[in-house]
């Protein structure tokens, strides 16, 4: 295959939930969409986040034309403080999603950053790309889907969507705009989060609906914690509050803050007079308080937390309340949450969360959704993006079923190539696209070698062994030191140390006795006989890291 | 409170999913109800098992008469090799319990333990306890509940059961023999797993209309995954194979176990010539094949993990493989099962789980189940059993639902003691009921101390230092020396822990300047100055072990 004049590259969000981002490169240029971030897996022990790994838009820094963010999510815009660091390149977004994306550069002293506001009546014109913006609804208001004219044909990526029919803030989908397209888009990346769910997704006012109900019917003070990206859930809360008569207080860093940038920039309509301070709201009549929370999923630090655990300088749960989570568990947040909904009920709390009362709406299309989206566009080509493998396969399914050929069906995976040759698109090869790691301050320094060490240290702790030798003598100079961490408790483990200590003493009396003095012979000796013997007395294998000192 | 005659302390199973056991003590007996065991949450790391802590039933062993088990599955009896390490009573069980614990005590190879048979239409009596066995429907089968008759009253328990109105062995709970008690108890405990699911769980045989289906529609082989104890569940797999002209070849060391087991005591009837072994089928046309295995929680080293990674030394998954995951993911698997399912999908197979086929119903009564069991037995107290504290919860709010007064309903913890009064039962007290972790060969030995140990481990690692002084000249000798593991890279860090050795030489040398020699003094000085130092540089905590070795 001739080398492609037209080359689209995931470096994230295929076979994962997170850390979303695409590059769209033409001969002469490049662009980016979104940069998103991941949570760690449970197993990437004391990892903060997990970033795509984008070397290869570093690489080409000099062709990156622009960044183009489609929503204000983290998983689309987290990555974005640390690609600034290794390149510059203008950032386009809508209102909202800018206004997002500042407040979390700030945060990293970031600035000289190019910021173009992105009306999606307007399009976007490089040299060999028109990019128009296409408003979908989604769990935070402002998305855009984008559909890309290149000289070798159109390309349409759905950003993160749902159709719902009469959404809060009144801006459907525009579904006529997509529409346009149809019958003429090359290649049509879609959002693939619930591929695997029957139907429709229900409407963000059918939640609207329950927290009024619900909230009408609490007699002492609410709690309702969310997203605090979810404006329109927000809102909805605020709304429902007003109706009921309560003022509202929020709560938590984050919610404080885009409820700020919200009702800034005129997304969240918050009626006069309707919030008061935290401070305030705690003299006032608990029944006629709603406080506004983060903390949905169980973040042990988070506001509702520490309510919940009675460590809040504020407030604190008390028996009669109600709590509200209007949210899902994040996949791998499922036991946090289950942890704190267990708390509230301790405090006396009335609970109520997702599977529970119908105080949550997905914002992600289902499959009625997905297959109509795939029959207004009707792409030659199709590859389902955001989301796991299985989401992935499922949305691939859909495609099938609306009678795609399977070969123009592209499930990809990150770092795979698609090119684009004449009148197909074919992955033609895969480029290095895993995961970078931040760890404090660390990005990247951090490899599958020190989480392998973290994991066998999680398992079975480790073992500090300190001998002196005195090598002109070849004598051990007084009794071995064992230190251990997270091996086995120092008192009820006493003679299996001090036997241990024996094991390495004779060790290293029998190398001394046959060999030259050899550190790396005698470390690797020490690790082995008292790797077995720990093994057969205990079962475990800690890690060991003997030491000897020569004097 | 005059000391009670009768006490009831669940030691396990209460706020908690898992290691249900109770105790029931009467002035001169004691009986305990199961003895299971809990797998270890995430932050549990390195722990294999989690038992109830059972010291206050090792300490009365003489008034001990015997350990009921109510089913055979392992948060019911996984404990009991551990318990009988420390103690000798008679274990009562139906036969297909009893045949299950039997082959897992010979594993532990636990010899001389007393089995008692339970039939069902027999009471056992002791001196102040009659103990009656009521058949209940579960997801394995004979299950039962229990009335115990005492001085002060009845005590009924439920086990673990649903309501399957037409289950797969034609044995259904018996309701009139709960409702006979009606009226007349003083105490129920029932199972509150599923108290938050509205409505009816559907019938087991729902789940074998959904199998055969999806089997009669396979073309090339066919996998099911299921739990080894789900003898119904293996009972449909087989009967569906056996309609579809399939042979059923059993696959997993737990599987091929129990099958063995269920079939010779006459719970699973093999039709003969089913069944074939793993290397016959092998040779077989895919089309005639359906494998029965392990693996349905995502067990990284499970038959079916084994068979989708490619390093089942007999079978493995290939396109157009049909695998049907016939289970859910237990709260905490969540992750595991959903790598599973894309391993399966990249290796080309139709995967069908829950979410997205009625391949699974649960065990465990739902709403209107345990209402009506509350309503078939009308209890004067009731004790929600067997549960999340937020499923107690729940349980608790049918009960009031159908007129209970909240005060004669307990929502207690492990270790409450629940003492009888005349016609009362109230919390008196509390005893010591938490955690034993076994990890290799310690029961017990591992306490919070090391988790904790190994939590920070896992996070950032671990730094070692050794520095050799000479006492005399109060000198540094050498440079210290510094290890790390699962901290940083060792080479991308080379100028920090070159840095870092500096910061240690500093340190004491400034220490041997001013003070005299105190170890503790130095090393605490080494870890104060050291962790300021890794924290100030990489936001990292590292626990540092220094040692200072004397010359």
């Amino acid at each position: 295959m001739a080398k492609a004049k037209l080359k689209i590259i995931p470096l994230g969000g295929l076979g994962e939930v997170g850390k979303n981002m695409m590059v769209v490169e033409t001969e002469s240029e490049m662009i980016v969409i979104d940069a998103g971030q991941m949570f760690p897996e449970e197993e990437m022990y004391g990892i903060d986040l997990v970033l795509p790994d984008f070397s290869y838009v570093v690489k080409r820094k000099q062709k990156l034309k622009a960044i183009i963010i489609t929503h204000g999510h983290e998983d689309h815009t987290g990555a974005l403080p640390y690609l600034l660091r290794e390149l510059r390149a203008p950032i386009y977004g809508t209102k909202l999603t800018l206004g997002l994306i500042k407040s979390k550069l700030a945060e990293h002293h970031l600035s000289k950053v190019q910021f173009r506001e992105i009306d999606p009546e307007k399009s976007l014109k490089l040299q060999s790309m028109k990019i128009s913006f296409i408003r979908v609804c989604h769990s935070i208001p402002d998305g855009v889907g984008l559909a890309i004219e290149t000289q070798l044909g159109t390309i349409v990526h759905s950003g993160d969507f749902k159709f719902d029919q009469a959404p809060v803030d009144g801006r459907s989908t525009e579904f006529d705009r997509f529409a346009a397209y149809a019958g003429k888009v090359l290649l049509f990346m879609s959002d693939s989060t619930n591929a695997e769910s029957p139907g429709y997704t229900e409407p963000e006012k059918s939640v609207g609906v329950s927290l009024r109900d619900l909230i009408s019917r609490a007699n002492q003070r609410v709690v309702v914690a969310s997203f605090a990206s979810h404006i329109h859930r927000i809102q909805q809360v605020i709304d429902a509050a007003v109706v009921c008569g309560r003022k509202v207080a929020v709560c938590g860093r984050s919610m404080v803050n885009n409820v700020g940038i919200a009702s800034e920039l005129g997304y969240l309509k918050i009626p006069k007079g309707s919030i008061v301070e935290l401070n305030e709201a705690k003299k006032m009549k608990p029944s006629k308080v709603l406080i506004m929370s983060t903390g949905s999923q169980g973040e042990p630090m988070s506001a509702l937390s520490r309510m919940a655990g009675k460590t809040h300088r504020q407030v604190e749960i008390t028996p009669g309340d109600t709590v509200i989570i209007s949210a899902n568990p994040v996949p791998g947040n499922e036991k946090s949450v289950s942890r704190i909904i267990d708390l509230l009920f301790k405090a006396g709390a009335d609970v109520y969360y997702k599977s529970v009362s119908d105080v949550h709406v997905s914002g992600h299309a289902a499959q009625e959704e997905l297959l109509m989206m795939l029959n207004l566009i009707r792409p030659k080509f199709f590859m389902p993006i955001h989301g796991e493998y299985r989401h992935l396969k499922y949305h691939a399914l859909l495609a099938k079923k609306i009678g795609m050929s399977p070969k123009n069906i592209l499930v990809a995976e990150n770092g795979d190539v698609l090119g684009f040759d004449g009148n197909s698109v074919r992955i033609t090869h895969k480029i290095p696209a895993g995961m970078t790691f931040v760890d404090g301050l660390g990005v990247g320094d951090i490899g599958d070698s020190v989480i392998r060490d973290r994991q066998l240290l999680a398992r079975d702790g480790i073992c500090i062994v300190v001998v002196i030798v005195n090598t002109h003598t070849k004598q051990v100079v007084g009794r071995p030191e064992i230190n251990s961490k997270g091996f086995t408790e120092t008192e009820e483990a006493s003679k299996l140390i001090d036997d241990a200590k024996t094991v390495v003493l004779e060790t290293i009396e029998r190398e001394l006795n046959i060999k030259v003095f050899d550190q790396v012979i005698l470390r690797n000796e020490v690790r082995r006989t008292l790797s077995k013997y720990f093994y057969d007395k205990t079962k475990r294998r800690p890690i060991i890291i003997p030491t000897i000192v020569e004097i």
